[in-house]
């Protein structure tokens, strides 16, 4: 039965996160599933590389789907999702994919990008994709900060309460910031998010950059493994996910 | 009675435009009056450099206001407003203006930006801000096209049917284009603009940058001063009035 791999882009902004839902609320997934299901004339499950929550953008999001049909055309599958979905998700690209593929046990890294701007005012056309903030932070704080994030670690503390995933240890391969204009981004690569970690990377990092949190206190904050000892959960609309990777690249 | 100047940006998208309309449609001049006469409990009419049409955006409107009481600060009224308005609308910049200011009687320049995104998918972080084409045009051939726009024309084949504008004289200082990645840009200034002069200029360009109408045909659409001679309107989504300029700056 053949596999087919898509890169997505989507404006998260009116929907309910990537994952459908039992009610009947706006998702991603929801979309792609309908459209999908409607131009193959079956029932089809798309698979996502992860979640993304309610107002989380996407510029490289990846998901797969298993045809139970002889395969059919990559470039007509492309034209006919995007002519039947809404304009704010788009599908870049559409391949088969290797026998087996499953776009959320095959990846291996996924880069978030979480940017701040910061001034008076925020602009009209950055205020969905954006998290404003009055004052710049101290972002040489923030840069030493990130540098404590690197590497393996047990993320518990940075996890969403509520979630319920048991292995919370994650690698964290890059973490860096790029501060041009007023803006400031946050890249944050690893192995695996877990639930509103990067969101509560980010809300910690701007308590540290208030100079509310140390940037020594970031170890006992991770070994507390308790929600609680970590910052706020930054807004949602910072927030994208960049890029999926499978295998090396 | 003190004189304010304000400098706005907005995100046309939902708006009717800027202009006040008789049915109670959302437009941009109508929230600012509103936010402003609740903040100084007095009706207050705002006088924009311009108008601009339905869907179109702005990065540099400027306005002007007359309060009839005695002055009030600056940064309070800035403040003030932002906090009353949509975040869809801001004041980037508000001060007190020398008397008898007036944003369109005394303005002597205008910038604007008409943004196209070429591709065969649009990205939905562009779907409000650009117009998508599949196939770019012939950028040399706009570019020549460009160069037989600048200097003082007769711009009545580029006027909106239904204008009523007599003097359809327009002196355009500046056509540019600058291309970068799938962005084109094209860059217009003059000292006014008739209604949707923008927009069917850029239709027109497009039709030239697809080889359906010819460089050499400019002078003769200009001289023909009828609406029908030129290209069709480009959408509103692309256009960005960027700057309006008072004086020399």
């Amino acid at each position: 039965m053949p596999v087919y791999r898509m890169t997505l882009a989507y404006d998260g902004t009116r929907y309910h996160g990537w994952q459908i839902q039992p009610r009947k609320q706006e998702t991603i997934q929801g979309f792609l599933q309908e459209a999908l299901t409607r131009l193959c004339g079956q029932k089809i499950k798309i698979m996502g590389s992860g979640r993304t929550d309610a107002g989380v953008h996407a510029r490289g999001q990846v998901a797969s789907f298993l045809l139970q049909t002889s395969p059919k055309s990559s470039g007509h599958l492309l034209t006919g999702l995007n002519a039947l979905l809404p304009v704010d998700i788009r599908v870049l690209a559409l391949r088969r994919a290797p026998e087996g593929f499953n776009a959320r046990t095959w990846a291996t890294r996924k880069t978030y990008t979480y940017t701040l701007a910061a001034g008076p005012v925020l602009s009209p056309f950055d205020r969905l994709y954006c998290t404003h903030i009055r004052r710049p932070p101290d972002y040489a704080k923030i840069r030493e900060a990130l540098a404590e994030f690197k590497g393996v670690h047990d993320f518990k503390s940075f996890q969403g309460a509520g979630s319920d995933v048991r292995d919370t240890v994650r690698n964290i391969m890059r973490a860096s910031l790029r501060v041009h204009g007023p803006y400031a981004i946050i890249t944050l690569e690893a192995n695996g998010f877990l639930r509103y970690m990067v969101r509560n990377i980010v809300g910690t990092l701007l308590e540290i950059g208030r100079n509310r949190v140390s940037v020594q206190a970031i170890p006992a904050i991770l070994d507390a493994q308790e929600r609680q000892a970590a910052g706020p959960t930054a807004p949602p609309q910072g927030l994208c996910l960049e890029k999926v990777i499978y295998g090396n690249s």
